[in-house]
């Protein structure tokens, strides 16, 4: 079985550049939004509508709960096009899993992936931070306030567990649906990935 | 400065186990209840008496609010023993991170260090993992349920979390509080340990 490691990430937290700097220290496969154009392809569907989709949650955002464990539930009315592109998109990901090692970010491909036992970690680090790692990174976007970016942030990791949650049933950012948890708050990413390196 | 690790970690997840090995690895001094009999001879209260304030909740296990933080209180009612073991603690826990190099487990080592810029690891497992591991190591508990068990672990993680939150107005197990979160479910420790030691 190849190695297979997912990342969930908080947005801002640097979870992508670590993710795309292991898989180049490591050799392996880099996954993350090279998955839009293959589901474009897939389904006839417009690139800029499914990559519309993949992050935002579904149309029914509320899992059913049974017996005290949460199921993942999809109605009649659940958007067609949505589960079309979700089923696509497990697909890809199992094909991606079986071709060779690879490193796979978000996608709840950890949640797609039970069987192929990866390694899932998730990149967290404090709002501070990930408000000071935005604004390094933003082109534009510069008159923005703290108060506007965290306010987006914390908009984008809503959608992000809405998204997770919906399709896996399973809790985006808890603890106990991953195996190492790193945050990057007091570290510079490509030293976590030194050292990460050598603890795979 | 000293290079400290501390080690949080919930009941019955190897976390004692993996920060003993992690110390002999490194070459690192290895505190956990060695800090019990130095309590006591500097409070001139009876060991078993330490032993049993150390680990359990304050008498008045509530932190205050205020603009949004939490912070540590002591009333008056405060049992006056509990606040001086408190105190010696936080005093000798410093004491060994000025001496060397160190691994400390538990003792709300984190917070206390929190000028020393430890290295904040939390140890957590599978619920399931855990009543395993007690039940490996249990000598005269074989009889005990699972049912038990679980009811056992749950409790003593209670008894810890109040202890750390109460005394640190921090969150335990909150991730947003450790630098590295380690799921020990699908691994032995002494592989994490292997890794670990390549990590640092």
């Amino acid at each position: 079985m190849n190695n297979i490691i997912t990342i969930g990430r908080e947005f801002g937290s640097g979870g992508r550049e670590l993710g795309k700097r292991l898989s180049e220290k490591l050799g392996y496969a880099y996954y993350d939004k090279e998955i839009i154009p293959e589901i474009a392809k897939r389904t006839d569907l417009a690139e800029k509508y499914v990559a519309s989709i993949v992050d935002r949650q579904p149309i029914i955002p509320y899992p059913i709960h049974i017996g005290g464990s949460i199921l993942p539930f999809y109605s009649a009315d659940t958007n067609v096009a949505d589960r079309e592109i979700f089923d696509q998109q497990e697909q890809i990901i199992k094909e991606y899993a079986q071709k060779s090692d690879c490193v796979i970010v978000g996608r709840c491909a950890d949640y797609i992936l039970r069987d192929y036992d990866p390694l899932r970690i998730f990149v967290y680090a404090h709002i501070e931070n990930r408000i000071e790692r935005c604004r390094k990174k933003s082109q534009g976007n510069e008159d923005l306030s703290d108060r506007a970016l965290r306010k987006e942030i914390f908009k984008i990791d809503r959608s992000r567990a809405a998204y997770y949650n919906f399709y896996s049933g399973q809790e985006w950012g808890n603890k106990v649906y991953y195996d190492l948890m790193i945050n990057t708050s007091n570290f510079e990413i490509k030293d976590i990935v030194e050292r990460l390196c050598k603890y795979l």
